[in-house]
């Protein structure tokens, strides 16, 4: 007899994941304890041994419970034939409010670990549930493609393989397995955004909606994730073609004008900048004509793209500030400096678009 | 004293959609006597003189309710000043639910009177609330980026000047100007789903997730907007390569393969079909290697484009449809033909992808 079918689906989705490894190579399990980690542990324990990999599990005390350093050992004695296994003990902040801030923490223990431990792959729990979720928090921000596209399927040494299953289907595995899910109570608490969107936004959906709410919802995130993939190649090889025109401009240009486009852009409040400012730091130089040829959605790329290499940080560069950039290039009557975040401003010069920093750049804490 | 905030917001907003009009023409809003399409009847009839235009209204009487007739009768009679107003009586089928049946019945109305008028555009009422309903819909039903960007700005002869306004903007805009407002009561009838999405989940969006999810789902609708028409005009680009390559290859095809592309695709069942079934029929034959370079965003929509251009209802041809088709270029190992809406084919011979309808095409009316 196979299989519970539930289990069956969870280590094919494990198995699959992992074949471009080589055998010998380290997969890592993230496992809180949860159904999903644990389902996901217990198939990385039947699969890896299988393909020729080696497996083992990572759990991690945030500490922000009485008796989490009890559950994570108990995560890492359960007897899943998984090594390593090892407790990350975390401090965390609270910059960016609790979720972020244990995320935070979170990723960069298992980062570290990772490297440590020269892991080839960390597998992370996530589900199709948890991908609506997702979907459902960022669209209520009003953000873009990339960002309906919800949680990739890898990113860098993660890799999140029950994305396309339910949070049913490791349930059932759990249960079908004999394992006991432990039950994180951060996950009924009703402070946390995510936790009212599981367990009353979901739902209200699935029952004004109809049911499917949730893969309706992953299936919209596939589609933004290669729409938006393809739209940044795009954004990639136009920023090339830019810069290498915008490199040609600015030499005529400084030749034409008598100075150099690093001299001519003003400091704050429109004033010349004095070059010191200026040195060391990082510059970019679009040429206009090329940008001008561009959709809207390519160019605004681009343009995020010039203001992030100048040095404008991307978790606080929004849309609005991209978009009074593209006002130098699609509005174009003269105006002054467009500044945005981390000191970087953009002017329109000779033809092209200048993003330097503008004035000598704080180390702030806030700032990254 | 200058008009309630309100009203000059809505008056505004129609001002700047109708700006690339000609003085004399026709503008006619399409107004049910609620209070978006009242206030902006309301706003054009002040703003249409002034910009030397000619604006009527023309009202929908879709024969649902007791009094529909009477209530269309009032709209007309509304002492805006607006010539010519007209009631426009329309028989709703049931073809696709009945919420699909009325507005098939409304637009077909609509732009049968704008023909006849001359208008040079129809305006509509929807507002930033409307838009965030419609997101909120596709987005359950996990359609991709081209859906979430929502309802148009402008399409054809149809222009919705208040997309940006909230629906408190134009009930205020009405009670400013002492205009009553209509209710529908199918506005209030929970077993529309945009009812219910309005009146329910709508304000548990904005109680779970904060206030401002309207403008945040509007906000997304427009990036996706942006995202859509470039991948759009990059697939338009792509599918012409293709099907230039695509002519090229399959004249060398045929040469060496001793038949046409068209003789070799296959009937239903595999079996060569006879020219006489394919004669008369739209073909179109794409490159494959041109396809093979594309990011799959752009493939998908390339070879979607092609399915309907030979003749595949764009209605029923779904992403799964294109799915099946796409694999005949990433994963070819021989496979038959695939079959898509219309009675459509899709075969891959001779490095070209050909689609044609492969039996005669009988006339249904759910084909269309």
């Amino acid at each position: 007899m196979g299989p519970h079918p539930a289990v069956a689906d969870v280590r094919r989705a494990v198995r699959l994941s992992l074949a471009d490894l080589a055998p010998g190579d380290l997969v890592l399990a993230a496992c809180s304890g949860g159904a999903d980690s644990l389902a996901l542990a217990a198939a990385l324990a039947f699969t890896a041994p299988r393909a020729g990999l080696r497996a083992g599990l990572l759990t991690v005390d945030h500490g922000l419970q009485e008796g989490s350093a009890r559950q994570a050992a108990e995560v890492v004695r359960l007897p899943l034939g998984l090594d390593p296994a090892e407790v990350l003990t975390v401090e965390v902040g609270t910059a960016g409010g609790p979720e972020n801030a244990a995320r935070q923490a979170r990723y960069a223990a298992l980062s570290r670990a990772a490297d440590r431990l020269g892991a080839a792959a960390v597998l992370l729990g996530h589900t199709r549930d948890d991908q609506a979720e997702t979907v459902l928090l960022r669209l209520a921000r009003g953000s873009g493609t990339r960002s309906l596209a919800g949680m990739p399927a890898r990113t860098g040494v993660y890799r999140r393989p029950l994305l396309e299953l339910g949070r049913a289907t490791t349930v059932a595995a759990c249960a079908a397995l004999g394992l006991t899910p432990w039950e994180d109570p951060h996950n009924r608490d009703g402070r946390y955004t995510r936790v009212r969107v599981r367990e009353r936004l979901l739902p209200a959906l699935e029952d004004e909606l109809g049911p499917g709410v949730a893969g309706a919802l992953a299936r919209t995130a596939s589609l933004c994730r290669d729409d938006a993939d393809a739209l940044d190649a795009w954004a990639e090889a136009a920023y090339a073609r830019a810069v290498a025109s915008g490199a040609a401009a600015r030499a005529g240009g400084a030749a034409a004008g008598g100075g150099t486009a690093r001299e001519d852009l003003p400091g704050p409040g429109g004033e010349a900048a004095p070059d010191s400012a200026l040195s060391d730091i990082p510059q970019v130089v679009l040429a206009v004509p090329e940008l001008e040829g561009l959709p809207p959605a390519v160019r605004r790329r681009v343009l995020r793209r010039a203001a992030i290499a100048a040095g404008a940080p991307p978790g606080t560069l929004s849309a609005g500030h991209v978009l009074q950039v593209d006002r130098l290039v699609t509005e174009w009557r003269g105006q002054r400096r467009v500044d945005v975040p981390g000191g970087v401003g953009a002017v329109r010069r000779y033809g092209t678009l200048i993003f330097a920093v503008a004035r000598r750049r704080r180390d702030r804490s806030d700032d990254v």
